[in-house]
């Protein structure tokens, strides 16, 4: 297949390009460099020691002999250059990462909540439009949140993105899941799948939507092939996201920060595993006509507690509990669905395979390059 | 009170904004004058000969002596000058019409759907930062769409704004009515939806959010009392709504033009009663930590061939039915609540009142000034 990465220099997109151009697939990386000048603006590095867009580019056509199209586009900003390139390269699919991801750095300030959604609603929005606008019978395969459902529906098991119910009048209908998002960025997922629910009615864009969990990990087989190809490791406030955070954390032995009672639940999944729902979402496209296809891309569902207590006792750090910057419940249940993926072959890297290798191989190896002064959450949701 | 009024320089801000300064309220207009541009850009012109703004505020201080404040700002693209506007007047509220409001204009091209994105998106996000950024307890009231329920669940009542199920475990939920949008104009009302619910929940903005129907009619008490005063009326095929637009085409003899067959049912309500139900959503907001209040702003329900038989019994004008631009479906029921209005006082100015006056002091009147050749919708939903 063509297929378009948007945001394929990111922490998902990266490792995604990789993967599917070992599996013979035609990449063309499209990407602003934005989260590398987020870098620059908050002044952090990746743990890992990524390399520029070119070199890592150039190293893996040296390592495997493929080649790697790059495109620098601000596709929110600039609608016409993705138009162009959309009907130059005629994708099969377009794989949409290009999003603002974090949900701290949303709620940093005024500016950053202004960004967000400028950003990351007019992305997705010129990405329909140009697909549409191409006339090209283009797959979009998008990367949403489990955020988009909240974690307030007690006891009732998420289903993989809508929501059968009984109406007063004794019929049933099924809708969209009710959004309920947490932060200005995951509120930005929530106004995507009304996008998604617009375009494909109006226009019968096949889309899919994967609603994945937090990630946690660093490399897949791809990126371990060359230390050029290393993926993006974030451990700072805005952008770790909470194990990788906690990894770090017990590297430079400085206690497991957990937010509030840490008896917040979340789903995850291994970078690895995240690569391969997007190959498998590729090779599972909807039909002409068919709804929003929507999986829940996790693997596994902890609260955020037990996990600190699980790398506490791998490492001998303490534990400490904090004030939560966050605004939500203390402590609630996640059940979700994920049969799709399962039932389309998925096998999840766990937990208690992947962690050690984690620790050991990166947040050790690397952890000179660790600024402690970035660890804590500078955001606050209410000031 | 003191209140902003957002796009009060357009069709419904205009007359809402000398309403609540004839009743004693201290009002700032802010506009971009974007409806004005757009006008240039579609070379129409409302049939009414509205004047600049500067005259229309020099005339109403003329007739009643009172003064209206006048600010050109671009919220959706300067947030820091209406952050600015907001900290120095502080508001009791803040009204927001400043959104494209036409369906057939966000459908004309991929430029015009990402630009009703872009504003109204960027706007409505912008107006609730500020507000948030500015720590005063402001009153947002924001003008939406029926369009968000979408036409689609038959025979149910559209309740305002909330649904009630039964859950699978035999829970009842309420959630925020499944959004349905129509057109990209109506979808970034939805989208709008979850703006405030955010907002609303993480920083307990109140909010009241109007679900209005299709507007008729020109004139309220105020825009009468002199010439210099007039709203303004499009009957052209973007922003003409079909009420109006069928009274100017029976003005000038032309046939009236129904979509498909006419069975499409719709929420109507006179230029009279918005403003009245703006002035009664101020009177009666939401208190701190209430959830988004919403109304459905509507005072009757028709389905077009009936209005178009209306008018042409009233007129001999003939009716034409000709293709539907819309991809909608033909023929649907509309039941929908508005006892809160009705609760609230509201006395609603009915169809066969007012119909006669419209045609005679505003179509017949300015028919001059038609240019029959924009009358058609040009705008196809599917190209």
């Amino acid at each position: 297949m063509k297929i378009l990465v948007l945001g394929g220099d990111g922490f998902c997109g990266w490792p995604t390009s990789l993967h599917l151009s070992a599996k013979g697939h035609d990449i063309v990386i499209v990407d602003n460099l934005s989260r590398r000048k987020i870098d620059e603006e908050l002044n952090i590095q990746s743990l890992t020691p990524i390399r520029s867009i070119e070199e890592r580019l150039n190293a893996w056509h040296a390592v495997t002999g493929r080649t790697i199209q790059f495109e620098q586009i601000d596709i929110a900003q600039d609608y016409s250059a993705l138009l162009t390139l959309i009907c130059q390269t005629k994708p099969d699919a377009v794989i949409h990462f290009a999003e603002q991801r974090a949900a701290p750095y949303s709620m940093k300030s005024a500016k950053h909540k202004c960004y967000t959604v400028n950003n990351n609603l007019n992305a997705t929005h010129n990405v329909c439009c140009a697909i549409v606008e191409s006339k090209l019978d283009v797959h979009l395969v998008h990367l949403g949140t489990m955020g988009v459902y909240g974690y307030g529906t007690a006891g009732l098991k998420i289903p993989e993105g809508y929501l059968e119910v009984a109406l007063e009048n004794g019929d049933k209908a099924e809708f969209l899941y009710p959004a309920n998002p947490g932060s200005i960025y995951h509120m930005t997922k929530t106004q995507d799948q009304l996008f998604f629910f617009y375009y494909n009615k109006n226009d019968a864009l096949r889309i899919t939507d994967l609603h994945q969990g937090i990630v946690w990990g660093t490399q897949t087989v791809e990126t371990k092939l060359d230390e050029r190809l290393i993926n993006r490791f974030d451990y700072d406030g805005d952008f770790g996201t909470v194990l990788n955070r906690f990894l770090m954390q017990a590297a430079v032995e400085y206690p497991l920060s957990v937010h509030g009672t840490g008896g917040q639940t979340r789903a995850f999944i291994h970078i690895q595993d995240t690569v391969r729902c997007v190959e498998i979402a590729l090779n599972n496209p909807p039909l002409k006509g068919d709804r929003v296809k929507i999986y829940n891309q996790l693997t596994e569902t902890h609260r955020i507690r037990d996990l600190a207590k699980l790398i506490a006792n791998l490492t001998s750090v303490d534990v400490e509990f904090i004030e939560n910057p966050r605004k939500e419940v203390d402590e609630n249940e996640l059940h979700a669905v994920n049969d799709c993926f399962l039932n389309d072959g998925l096998h999840p890297t766990k937990l208690e395979d992947g962690l050690l290798e984690e620790v050991v191989n990166i947040a050790s190896k690397y952890k000179e390059r660790c600024d402690v002064s970035k660890i804590p959450c500078a955001s606050k949701w209410v000031k």
